[in-house]
């Protein structure tokens, strides 16, 4: 994801990307070379007047410093999702941001995606009336492996936390009531971590309107990737998209080829979109639109649904 | 109802209607003209030795009389869902039904719809492998008066009992977990009979095999009925039924006209198709598929949801 | 046919079926059976006073005498397309159905089926504007034996001549210019009838309005029937119709299920709702809809296609 | 188009745009600083050794010169499309090309298009066995200014020869016959101009492969763009691709978005792909794929079908 954001970031005409930071030499040196920048320490780079913001895509676990240290100095932040998997971390994280009010910006990319931007368009627009229910369907194509699972913080706040963020932008209200269920269907070496790959939530906000996602650690035909939005009026939704439109008419009948791969293919437009919103709001003066909220609130959910399918409870917020 | 099943019945080559019974006589007289049939009290129907089977299309209250009255006399019997409101009395009649050993069809017509069935057979088939997860769509096109819903048992046991038999079908499994919510969004009358019109259940099996079902008693583009079966080698899902396939490219973009308005349009060939089923069944000394289980699971499952929706508890079964 | 066209009308309830003839004892036994009709001869049907219509599904060099012979009986014709493969018999026989002042209608079921009457229906209303272009495809599942072929008329009067009907309803105006090509690509033996098994025909009216028609005798894929009419305001077209809305997604990708296999199950509803037209109009003393000028113009266009083919010239009407 | 392949080819890392040669000071100058070039005369530019590729997209008449005295100089051409209007000057144009030894690609961008290159694939793989009949659809959102259509050429130089290179290389095959038909039916502005803006082609090869081709200069849905190949095993085909994966569901049925506007939009992707192609062959020391044959006999046909459309005869090559 560095090679990703660094390369959309530089092709924004306003932008120079000067320095790359990672502990890894080679990538750092392979990756600026590339970018036209130099390798340089966090504390050089932090140090220098000249860097406007800072593009944190390190393990999650490293997040916390890395946007304290960036706030203190002054600078941007655009931070890849999750803020962090503790919830007062999370909030830790961005009481420094704001007390040293610098731009913030979450990278939940799903917001930038053409198709999801025109469904919240049309939502706001009235196309489909008052909100009434919400789904979301998200589905990798094959299951991590068990070592990363192990840290990942379950599959609620690792996974499941981008569906949350979708889920809130779309109900335009914040669910108050959450209830999950989940089992280890596809892999038993995550079942072994103690986590699960197959999960149901439900949530249920102060209106009345409701909300369902589905993940999965595997699709064997590809990242699914849907949702739909159902109002009095009608319904909104999007498909998976595909790397071409062809159409195959044969003795099997018609066949049509798998979505797009993962995320990276999926989301290279909205990858792009959203680095440029960031870049065009630290021009323009502007806070970013995806801030530190999003951050806090889909951890919330992600915390009440990891509860709900521990306690077998619904969860209230 | 009765007219289109007595209409499917009469068209079997080895059925001759015999008799109508119907309380309002101008019904009954102008069903029985129609299908070459007499108009008769429910004893003189029942008295006759010729009558083979009888068709059960009265309101729920009445089905459980009925289904005792037609067993004792020893016929056949294919009766409307559900059986009946209360499980009790649903246990009560299959017993009599079992003692005087008569077929028995409960009218789950979806189960007989092409596309629904076609999934199934694939499902069996090994087509998407293990079955995990499986997702309901039932939306009607507008809400039914208040009156008919103070007494339709609730959103659970009127309208989503279709979907639990749908599910317990297509999960191969029957689910022992039950979380149930819903909210009154379309219409305030229906809250006003202490019922809802937008639900959510999820359900789950003793093996984790996962299960959503969502309701709506409106739905601004016409009858939604959809269904996706997801699985460890890929998904089978089904859209809605168009009457046409019309593309119409215009200015718009391109437009496709709406689903079948409702059940006796979408499940025209299934209502056909599960008569047929009943009928040849008795012709071939054979039990007709969709017998008093489906009838008493489904009614276990509505229970149990209404039960979570009312507790806001998971419920075990 | 004649089992399809019997069994349609013997639905409709203001029709008796009374004779079949059919000079194979067996099949007009058999059918005879089904329909509670008698098997009689041609002289004996038509002599019966009781008699008001016939419908003729017999070997297209038949049509002649049967439509003649019953006109001058006085009784309303139905007749399976072509009329004939000479248009100056064609036109004989309309001139017979013309002096006896019977109804007559042709079998172009197409004109029946659903969406392509809606097609039509919308470009009357006006919802594409002026008609500029008109493609029609049709493509056989496989190619008939060569028996067949060699009494055909060849692929421009066998098969086409359903694309002509088509083409002129839907252009709103008779073509004067064809331009046919076609080669001999599915089957050799084909080619030794001195006919061909691929076709594609171009059609011009007097005001410019285009239309082109391609024609196969064999698509691997199934029965291929699609429609598109482009116009001022857009473009209104059908896909083809498949038994099952079934959509399977799986590591090949997304597959759905081939179309309705060939024109009894494809034109299924149409078959019964032109009987339905043709009954209906005699009832009420109309005039059906698809009379003798949709066989004449047809079948001129049809020869027209194949002076053309055979000359390489473009041919004027 | 200059900013398109100028932004295109300064994105690939191995090039460095050096000269922006245009006549109109102020757009030399905007692109100039945007490539981060210099402006200069063709003269300056050409006598650059460093220069070694050179890429022309100015007016059609233009071509001739640009493309020989570059290939005198020794430097790579990229041309746009079509190499020139008369078919001698396209030849006396590669003659020079030729004696020079230099790589020569024209624009025909829909090559590179991802859907029609996936389909030419499978087609090359047999997934469709022999190719029987190609279909292409090409549709412009709206008539060009009448002034531009006095020296385009017409519409089967300056539009469908697009299509002709599009059928040339599904057919694999060179056609052999040619005939054309059209009309004014959209502008009579351009019917003043002796010009057509409604067209179908129809194309033979020795073999008796066929090929129909339709053009519109207005499509009231948009860019309409679609492709079909069929042969013995099946059918591959190509719909419009749309900006978004949005479906509305509502009181008018399913909508989706007009496909994308016009070129610009809908090929954004495949002109990328053709410089970097041209660019890596380059590197590579190999030919490019869409040489000057390409732009030979695409403008044979366009001449073809022109001389057909006035004599109303079919012209053989």
């Amino acid at each position: 994801m560095g090679k990703v954001h660094g390369g959309n970031a530089s092709r924004h005409p306003a932008v120079k990307v000067r320095y790359v930071v990672d502990p890894i030499a080679a990538s750092a040196q392979s990756l600026a070379k590339q970018l036209g920048a130099e390798v340089a320490s966090v504390e050089t780079a932090l140090a220098d007047k000249e860097v406007k913001a800072v593009i944190i895509v390190s393990p999650t676990t490293t997040h916390y410093d890395f946007i304290t240290q960036s706030a203190k100095a002054g600078k941007a932040v655009f931070s890849e999702k999750p803020v962090d998997l503790s919830l007062e971390r999370v909030i830790a994280a961005l009481d420094v941001v704001e007390k040293n009010k610098v731009p913030f910006m979450v990278g939940f990319q799903r917001r930038w995606d053409p198709t999801f931007r025109a469904i919240k368009k049309q939502v706001e627009a009235g196309a489909i009336g008052k909100v009434e229910m919400v789904r979301v369907t998200s589905r990798d194509p094959s299951p991590p492996p068990a070592t990363y699972v192990a840290s990942s913080g379950g599959l609620f706040r690792d996974m499941m936390i981008h569906d949350f963020d979708m889920a809130r932008w779309m109900l335009g209200e914040e669910p108050n009531e959450v209830f999950a269920t989940g089992s280890c269907l596809v892999d038993p070496e995550i079942g072994k971590q103690k986590d699960i790959d197959s999960a149901i939530c439900v949530l249920k906000t102060p209106s009345g309107r409701l909300c369902q996602i589905e993940n999965s650690r595997r699709a064997a035909y590809g990242y699914d990737q849907r949702l739909e939005v159902f109002g009095s009026k009608g319904m909104l939704s999007a498909g998976n998209v595909a790397p071409t439109q062809v159409e195959q008419w044969s003795d099997l009948g018609l066949t049509r080829v798998k979505p797009e791969p993962f995320f990276a293919e999926r989301y290279e437009k909205a990858y792009l979109a959203e680095l440029y919103h960031f870049i065009d709001c630290l021009e323009a003066g502007k806070l970013p639109e995806v801030g530190g909220e999003a951050g806090r609130y889909s951890l919330a959910l992600a915390d009440a649904a990891q509860k709900s399918y521990e306690t077998k409870q619904l969860v209230k917020l």
